[in-house]
């Protein structure tokens, strides 16, 4: 069996590490967004990648909710010291994913090198970007256009969101981990983690062919809704979509992936039916590691009862 | 007036150390070795620069010799557990250097970038590099021809020393910084820092220009012996002169600088005289800041007394 997750950082990373504790070895491929990637004092950073890998890999820092556990901060005392860039943090750990990945991305793809980086971490899922090429989330904003850590981390979400594109989109290739997965004839479920619609899922949504191929599934894909009464567990994603005029009910969730999903898991707060697609209520918000769990079994019934 | 010090790596740094603070503000200009520069890891690291710039800004870590005082190493730790290389240690301040100076090369020259370090250090002092070309010290061994580090770190200079050669000399410009220094109307004095005579000195020389102009001098030139008793204070100096057969005599040391000093200080224990130069003898150990700006001034004075 094979189980697809799509997703962002935090919130997917989550999920993602509840669905890895659920299934079988080997079975999970996590599709990973990196629309947030971005160039940083000469180094290639993937926050989805990593927040996932750490998640999976058990060394997630809880506390923060980004980075590793037990993080140091010694790297960036010495570069403000020195005069550099401060607004982005860099852990000491951290800090070795992206030199490590920076220095692997002259001779191998984005695949490879997170291939390579989850293995030495013991990873048995797959870990897949959504694509080797570029891809970058601009957010045109009421203060002009934003590269997405300007706007995510340097102004901390506080431009009012207007749009969004993806430069590098429209000539980007589906990573081939992920377009194993969609077209796997093991594949049973699509699984949709709990990451922010517009930042985090939309952009591997971007890519050529990946719409096409979720809307053409033979497979159930159920989404878990990342809000609770109308709140984002975090992030940023209740204000983006209430700026876009969205709101956060789960219909608007729903509306987001329509055609790509068929269940929409919200939690009890948001109980109820929407037109045109089955919901399913549950506990969603994940404190810990039995919750994640408990949370991907559910997910995972979920897209089973869905296939019968 | 105008002092030009010529350095290598932890010795050379002691002595600069004592220079700086032995001498009016602005007055110092320590030219360093770059031929133990390397990539590594895709960063660039430029050892002797570093210690150099360190000890300047009373950063650099007394008891380990080199790197950055208070240094921890998380990154090195997370690095290992990534499957990176582990032979060469980065600190988590020291990284900040590299890190800072690698993307920084991207624009400009290593003079430049060593300029913008050492101002943000707060450092007074000109510290230039040999040359912004790249230069690189190749250690031919009885294990056959092995790059700088790998001689120095990663095979601890256990192999047999037969020769060394520094590629991309012939072709290396001397940097601009350390050009102006020699042909300053206002200096006063050379001074070679109790740097290895081969590894760290000899680099220096081979760029195009810089023995001549010292050989053309107008002031004096003294060296500092970094040999105590046949011993080096630190480093592989007297296993190297002993396996190219020179030995670790004050008469051996002044032969490797022939022509291009008129004073050697020596430790107490080889207090002698020597044919063609004059030999003057201290207590050479530099063993914190007091020594270090005595002996200092014991090289200023020196210098001074064989101007007239």
């Amino acid at each position: 069996m094979s189980i697809l997750a799509i997703a962002g950082g935090v919130g997917g990373a989550k999920l993602a590490a509840g669905l890895a504790q659920a299934l079988p070895e080997g079975a999970l491929t996590v599709a990973v967004n990196t629309g947030d990637d971005f160039e940083h004092m000469g180094l290639t950073i993937c926050p989805d990648l990593d927040s996932v890998t750490y998640a999976l890999a058990g060394l997630n820092n809880r506390e923060q909710g980004w980075g590793v556990t037990g993080e140091s901060w010694a790297f960036m005392e010495m570069t403000r010291k020195l005069g550099g860039e401060g607004w982005f943090n860099l852990g000491d750990r951290d800090l070795a994913t992206h030199v490590l990945r920076t220095q692997r991305l002259r001779q191998v793809s984005l695949s490879q090198v997170t291939a390579e980086l989850t293995g030495a971490l013991g990873i048995r899922q797959k870990v897949v970007p959504m694509s080797d090429d570029p891809v970058r989330t601009i957010i045109a904003t009421d203060e002009g256009d934003l590269a997405f850590q300007d706007y995510f981390v340097r102004r901390q979400c506080k431009p009012v969101f207007h749009a969004m594109r993806f430069d590098g989109a429209e000539k980007a290739r589906i990573s081939e981990g992920f377009a194993q997965a969609l077209a796997d004839p093991a594949l049973e479920a699509i699984i949709f983690c709990p990451s922010n619609p517009m930042l985090s899922i939309e952009p591997v949504l971007s890519v050529p062919g990946v719409r096409d191929a979720l809307a053409a599934r033979r497979v159930p894909a159920v989404a878990l809704s990342p809000f609770i009464a109308g709140q984002a567990v975090k992030g940023p994603a209740a204000k983006i979509m209430g700026e876009l005029g969205l709101g956060t009910t789960p219909a608007a969730l729903a509306a987001c992936y329509t055609g790509l999903i068929d269940g929409l898991m919200v939690d009890k707060a948001d109980d109820g039916p929407i037109e045109g697609i089955i919901t399913r209520a549950s506990d969603t918000l994940m404190r810990d590691d039995a919750d994640q769990i408990r949370v991907a079994r559910e997910m995972l019934a979920f897209a089973q009862d869905l296939a019968r």
